[in-house]
């Protein structure tokens, strides 16, 4: 950490400060300038609060040189992250591909999907029992029996299943469940996050819209803080001032993710454009720039699907996807487990 | 709302359409242009699922010509809504300080803190007992303890509590808080905002980092179609490319937000730019561009403070502000309730 | 074009209104919804002002449901367009890498930095001889001596020469640059373009660093309009939110593009995150995205670089990119022109 | 300047690049910490280019711990900058309003909008003669017979006027023009600032749409740095993700310049939302936030402008605006000079 004194300051206040830093086990280092004096700070700064730095009177600035997450992070853990799901393992070479319908909607609509995902080679199935809408006048999912539904399409076809979670009463409703999503509006949900950390299930952490990739990272510590290391990370577009696509996707992600940790991440195509006709190509693409594993919508009926219609592929078009997909992802050297 | 149709479609495709609209009480009219035909829905399209429509086959895209929110809107309820907190009423032309610490540290602290704002005008304590800290490894509010010390300090000046929930199952908690505050990140955590609505309590909406106005709106709208017309909204700066502020404080959405709605809406400078030395200039343009309140932070000992302090002001600080906020709200002929 | 009329107009208003419309060969079919009355523009709709029309005082808002543009509109134009550069031809399924060094620099560096990037496949060379530069104080570029370097190595090379230029004033000594580059930065340079448009000469124009996919056409649609339709578009990077890349690299404007326009476009891999490590994820990604090709930096000698040197290759790193660049654009079904 | 370096890294490496630092007359200063090493150099820095030190290949990461900006600096001109424009002078507690119409149209409305905008209060007067317009399709301006007709107006009125300028060679066009002004599209176009540099006259340099505060005062110092001191800075709205207004207004810029800078800065209401009846609140508040002056667009038959109508007040409009601004300006203990 580096900190930026103010000029004229005086140098009591000055060796307050420092012996303040001493006292916590931080040596400072005084560099000064020409018109600046630094002060370079040495110690386990990771958990210093860059805040309480920042309102110290004689300080200017305060710059981390230091990632602020510690379990999250690739310099400590240099070996890929392995999420078990069932059957299978997400990372560390393996790819994935998640899919099914956007909302839960019935019995056969799920069983139907999920036969038909099953078949093109996809391993995992989503569908949200829970869904966060923009409006309270939208469909908010069947709920608990949404997750019903979900657990017997696992039956008929042994698909592990995944599935999104919005509050921290539901956790009870999601003790079975495979793989628990976060989405990104919750990326943030703190209180969430830490119950989730003390789980023994992998989750699935989605980025926030506007959320950085280091904000990301600091979110998946706070489960991963909670003693659950099975975390795997999704890019699923940014916002930004574009508007012809619902979100801006940024693949660029995937390669500063991997350098930056070891989790596993995934990057979710349908979310990101809002557009199905734009899923082939951010899916290879994605695919071309190192993700792990891609969630995909898909919908039987997509012109009378309850929510996020636009986005959703039907069946066929999935069929279509899925050759190019695993055609690409064995191009990348990547093991497709089925 | 206005559905703009894909070029080749077929006849058939397009009768199929209108009459699902209409089995739905929407009027469809069609108008023919040289390269694009449009259909104009009538009816109470507000209740209508965008995403229905964009997923149909033959529809291009789908725009709304009429606001998502109903409850919110000031179309439908033209006068200035008051929301009733303790002895005030906030809305409609009376103006109110909110201030107090950004979280609450102590006893000594908080009743020093509250002491100080009252004698200089805040008519509101605010003070933070449960924190969402973007890191696992920073102080994270004394929570119970803190919404203890809080009606402690309310005992003693009189004041009226404001304070930040994080989540569902700490409602009880809250009982009597006198105004619950919906922190920026929990602006779309639609589960809290559903039990929010049950309540009968003011609620104070802080819009998300990166959520636009009218989202802001549909968030509003969760607590008031659950019954609770107690909802004041608040503009904290949102997040943008510019890196020389924290955040980017949105003035404009200040007379946005009394255009479109009957809602009052106050201003955080504090949070918004994140630097003490600018919540003046800040305080007095929020007030000028029509803010129905302010909030912010001061802090006793903001050189030891545990969170938040570069945006904190001392007490004697705002002492020296509130005479100028107070001036400049009544030149812009608002009510001062003390 | 829609247009949404405010309340409680007059009869007369309206009247007037649609018969100015008239006046300018557009027919208005009025649609009456219970809340608000809309109007839908029939006629050549991309010629009219857009601000004309909303600054009518009974006017609410206007929403295009039609593309602004039309010389780069490929449902005017549906087959993809052919840049020819020298012996090659950008575009229609080529595949092209252009190559070079940020700036020129000395007769030495671009003939070594031209020689190995021809060896390595590249078949276009690239070099700055103008250089826009945030900082007055920062190396501006060799200017015309610069562009004297270039045709040298041209000439050794055989390679067709792209390079940035700034200012109308300078289009004399551009005149036989084969690609004439325009800058993010002069993305709405329009003095510029028109002039452009007047040149029979491929014109690289980068997208602006907040511009739109649409802006990006419009500012095309410039450039044809004077009758130069030799227009080869680049994704280069976004401004957003995010700060651990310099800017964001929006593929999703790849496929945008390919389905609004019939223009070539390439990817800038190098400018996008300026971070020479992510050069080859993303050079991947772009392929497998749909680009026409890629224009990435190379050096001889980055560790003294005059300018952009963190994202730049060694003529190594190069060498070792190509041929899974290569392998990707063939995997992709890309005809690689050599 | 604070440098952290990759890990491992040889000690001859480090050796050599701080010999190569002091051969810049650059002292570099080592602190080691725990994970990270870090150098802070001491000298001229601001000279320094910041991409030259990142390429080096032991080098992780460059930060700033000072501006690179230096004429712009208030560090070094702690003064207020006064630019005198005709009888004027526009900074230092005096407050100024610019009006007049988008662009200029004819002889009848540039004279009669400059008689009416005079009569209220307006001191300059601004109307576009060159234009810059998205689509090549809009209305570009009369461009030199715009000029014509602004100098004529002068001549009625004895206002001052104020254009924008879009390209070097119109340089000679603009010599009697009393202020040039740069617009938001070409803040970053260097050539033309370099020019401006050269030139004694006023520059009112708007920010632009996607530019930080710092690259604003970077593109002043072009302009400072080549001679020419008078320069205005002009907040007129960035770009972000919000869409109920064209642009969100940024009035943290202003205290924020005024902090950073010794030049004077004021702010467009008009352009900035887009908006006409948003004028009022955005222009009051910009005088709270500290501005030095407003640009306000006025046209005198605003339903048949040739552009930018929606933002513009008609001149009964204007007449209801200005005794509150100017209320507002004594209000804030500015001096309205007249």
């Amino acid at each position: 950490m580096v900190v930026t004194l103010k000029s004229n300051i005086q140098e009591r206040q000055l060796n307050d400060f420092i012996q303040w830093l001493n006292d916590q086990a931080i040596e400072a280092k005084i560099i000064r300038g020409v018109h600046t004096t630094i002060l370079g700070l040495v110690g386990d700064t990771a958990q210093l609060d860059i805040n309480l730095i920042r309102q110290v009177s004689i300080v200017e600035d305060v710059v981390r040189v230091q990632e602020p997450y510690k379990k999250a992070n690739r310099k400590f853990h240099p070996l890929d992250t392995l999420a078990p799901v069932g059957p299978f393992s997400i990372g560390a070479g393996n790819f994935h591909v998640i899919s099914g319908p956007c909302s839960v909607e019935s019995e056969k609509q799920i069983e139907t999907v999920a036969a038909r995902v099953k078949a093109a080679g996809a391993t995992l199935l989503r569908g949200g029992a829970f869904k966060p809408r923009t409006s309270p006048y939208s469909f908010q999912g069947l709920r608990a029996e949404g997750l019903d539904l979900l657990r017997h399409a696992r039956r008929r076809t042994g698909m592990p299943i995944v599935t999104e979670i919005m509050n921290t009463s539901h956790i009870p409703l999601f003790e079975d469940v495979d793989v628990i999503q976060v989405g990104a509006r919750n990326m943030q949900n703190f209180e969430l996050l830490k119950e989730l950390g003390h789980l023994d299930k992998p989750i699935l952490l989605k980025r926030g819209l506007s959320n950085t990739v280091e904000e990301l990272l600091m979110s998946a510590e706070y489960i991963l803080a909670g003693g659950n290391e099975k975390v795997i990370l999704c890019e699923r577009g940014i916002r930004t001032f574009e508007t012809a696509t619902r979100n801006t996707l940024d693949l660029s992600a995937i390669p500063l993710i991997k350098r930056l940790s070891h989790l596993p991440v995934i990057v979710d195509p349908s979310h990101a454009a809002g557009l199905s006709w734009m899923v082939e190509p951010l899916s290879l693409a994605a695919v071309a720039a190192g993700a792990d594993g891609l969630i995909i919508e898909v919908h039987n009926d997509p012109e009378h699907a309850l929510s996020d219609g636009p986005q959703s592929l039907t069946p066929d078009q999935f069929d279509a996807l899925m050759p190019k997909v695993k055609a690409m992802a064995q191009f990348m050297g990547r093991r497709i487990e089925e």
